[in-house]
């Protein structure tokens, strides 16, 4: 009977040692698993500029063609990124412009500008920036126009927004 | 023996927790576990520039410096690059000018334009883009050259196209 | 008793299995749950241009303002990376010039140039570029200023490099 008894101590050793495994490994994959990237281009078709305006309107940009958006946490009809999970996200940027009047855009996250990128006022300029942010969950991240500055698109989606989760946090 | 006989269920019921989770895991890895990323600059040696060119040619840009090609997914000899597995994959385009024929050069995915960026038409241009993309197994994705624009580059290194597996789907 | 015995050889079986998984999950947490990523504009504050300079100096960059630093493998003091772990990592630069004297920078490795960005004499420029480079464990990475070229920066963040680890190795 020691035996048994030896076994049943084994037994329910390993029990308790698989669920936790099982446990840890559901929590990480909650987490881990998590798919979020999108890529959007300014205009839904055609072609044209948006900008420049000199009235002090805040101008937040919406790339309406989605080229990309798994998890959906990019809104192309609002231009905002909601973080779904705390996490490191990879941003950037591409601006383009054509009539001289100068690409310039920044990152906002949650109201705040984070970085920008500026271009030469000439035509057909194409300026570029990026950035990691850890956001935590429901952070909005877009896109704001400067004043005075305008950007460019077309059917070749020239002005482009990307992002995506590096890892969660 | 009615101890024994619960004991006996216990260990079969482990067991085939135990097997479920391994089997679960290895699938996990052939998928999750892929590596691969890429960037290559345009010339093998030397310096140069492709282009421009005004007779409705197709140009498919072979960047062939390999600076990184884990997981081999990019022919250096082709330029293309062919998606090993379903998932998004971040690509990025890095074009310089020198001669003022202005760089503009798009993304391609199995032969349709996806992005695209374009530089101004003076000399020492540099001009990005970028964008996350969805891709099936055996997807091709390449760089084309615009008619009538150019692309520079050197031992410098500073026309370059870059991407890698964000996660497979 | 024979029943007994087998069920003590499936006991020790499923042990040995459960304890060789534990170990090699932890083994893959040590590496695969590495999180790095960094991002950095030129300027700590205020706003200025660091060169053009003439006389054969070597100019690292110290991207001085931390926008992000998970992992902490990016010292914001000397301006270099260094990788904590075997893989592949992606890097971005991107480089502002207010003056006219062209932004110009390259990625450095351990010393060595491996991709460039120059952008054109006139103000108000960006340029970019970017690269996934494989590293060993203790390779550095930072930015070079060329001679003869400036880099810009103020409180909007311009000027601005960023890496993350993609994947171990």
């Amino acid at each position: 009977m020691k035996e048994q008894e030896l076994m049943l101590v084994e037994v329910k050793a390993q029990k308790t040692n698989l669920t936790a495994l099982i446990n840890k490994l559901q929590q990480q994959s909650i987490t881990e698993g998590k798919k979020v990237a999108f890529s959007a281009s300014l205009l839904a078709q055609g072609f044209g500029t948006i900008g420049p305006y000199n009235d002090n309107r805040v101008t937040n940009l919406v790339f309406r063609h989605v080229i990309t958006n798994i998890g959906g946490a990019y809104n192309p009809q609002t231009g905002g990124f909601t973080a779904p999970v705390k996490g490191a996200y990879h941003f950037e940027l591409h601006a383009c412009n054509k009539d001289g009047s100068g690409p310039a855009v920044m990152l906002v996250k949650n109201g705040f500008q984070v970085i920008s990128v500026w271009g030469q006022k000439a035509s057909f300029i194409s300026a570029s920036n990026g950035a990691t942010l850890l956001l935590n969950a429901r952070d909005v991240v877009y896109v704001r126009l400067y004043e005075e500055y305008s950007i460019y698109d077309n059917e070749d989606h020239l002005s482009t927004f990307s992002g995506h989760l590096l890892f969660p946090m």
